[in-house]
């Protein structure tokens, strides 16, 4: 059965692959499954057709037969248990790579998010140098315990897992601010990740969507 | 084998059942299954001990054997996967279960946890009224997204799963502010999930710890 993706027709970033569906389509590349893509412009986001697959009207969506998905973790989650390559087989170390795919969405992630909303919504507000720094400490905090956690190891538990992709994906999304380089071991691990040829491929296919919107 | 749970030994809320252990009691509760908790100082929380479990010093943590998990998102769906009665059988709808754990757990909680976030680190500032005001905007468009898509049906897909308990439990703690009560089906929803036996179980619990810690 085909699987259908959902993605920016214009993302916001530019093509960095750091929109969500760059997650999705890094685990199909991991597990070796082929997809298709419907682009989505903002407008279209917004109306009844997406909001029936996606009631926040974000993107990505996933749509297999009759199966349709929305929440980027748990798409992966999906892929990850339909197809090897991304969970190990032991019950325990699967479920301890599903509570780092947590730990990357709803621990990590929203802090490092709450930068981008800052710069987005209070970019011009009297306190905007006030609230990024105090966005920026609980961001490193969070990237201190990690990197205690992780200390020199390659991946967080053993083999690369889906919980290594939600998080090295949450992390890139604290690059730009220069704080992940802060954490020496962290960045190397974030540089692991896109040094996978899956990555790769998935990186390239999110870059050419920004690129024929922008010369089209 | 004992399943051991961790948990404030007096919890900031004060016993109204929104610190997130309450989300893994109340799912043990709703498949049957014992456990036990070790209670936690803060101190204690950020402790080697604690840390080895959870590497950002925070509750629940799960111990079952010589399985150890964090993360209530994935504690809740290692329960749900082993034990029946929080995810249906058929494939599709259980990946759609999870979905809505995701959709909790990284779109609906973050969103909502922020308006703690400004009340406790914020109160003090200039700018207080104006970013609570703009993270309550953000609430209710999550709210009212969320309210399209549950209408009049009594749970978010079919029969109650492991994603209402988790979309009640992020939503409990938007009701302190009145923004739950704007949307009438949500809040109606909420106390579907308050009504289940096995909710107010986990919430006579842990209520029971506080007072113990407030009267011992």
């Amino acid at each position: 059965m085909t699987i259908t993706i959902t993605a920016f027709e214009r993302s916001p970033d530019r093509g960095k692959g750091l929109a969500r569906d760059m997650r999705v389509r890094w685990a199909l590349e991991e597990v070796g499954q082929p997809y298709e893509v419907r682009l989505l412009s903002f407008k279209a986001m917004k109306e009844p057709a997406h909001l029936a697959l996606q009631p926040f009207g974000q993107i990505p969506t996933y749509e297999e037969g009759d199966l349709a998905l929305f929440e980027s973790g748990a798409v992966v989650l999906h892929i990850a248990q339909r197809h090897a390559g991304l969970l190990p087989d032991d019950a325990d170390a699967r479920a301890r790579a599903i509570t780092w795919m947590f730990a990357a969405v709803s621990t990590m992630e929203p802090t490092i998010v709450d930068r981008e909303i800052v710069r987005y919504l209070e970019g011009d507000k009297p306190w905007y140098e006030e609230r990024l720094s105090m966005v920026d400490d609980r961001i490193r905090r969070r990237l201190r315990d990690l990197s205690n956690r992780l200390g020199d190891a390659e991946w967080l538990d053993g083999a690369f897992s889906a919980g290594d992709l939600e998080m090295v994906s949450a992390l890139l999304r604290a690059r730009g601010s220069g704080i992940l380089d802060e954490y020496p071991n962290l960045a190397a691990y974030v540089a692991r990740g896109e040094a996978r040829p899956a990555y790769k491929r998935a990186f390239d296919a999110q870059l050419a969507v920004f690129t024929a919107a922008s010369t089209g």
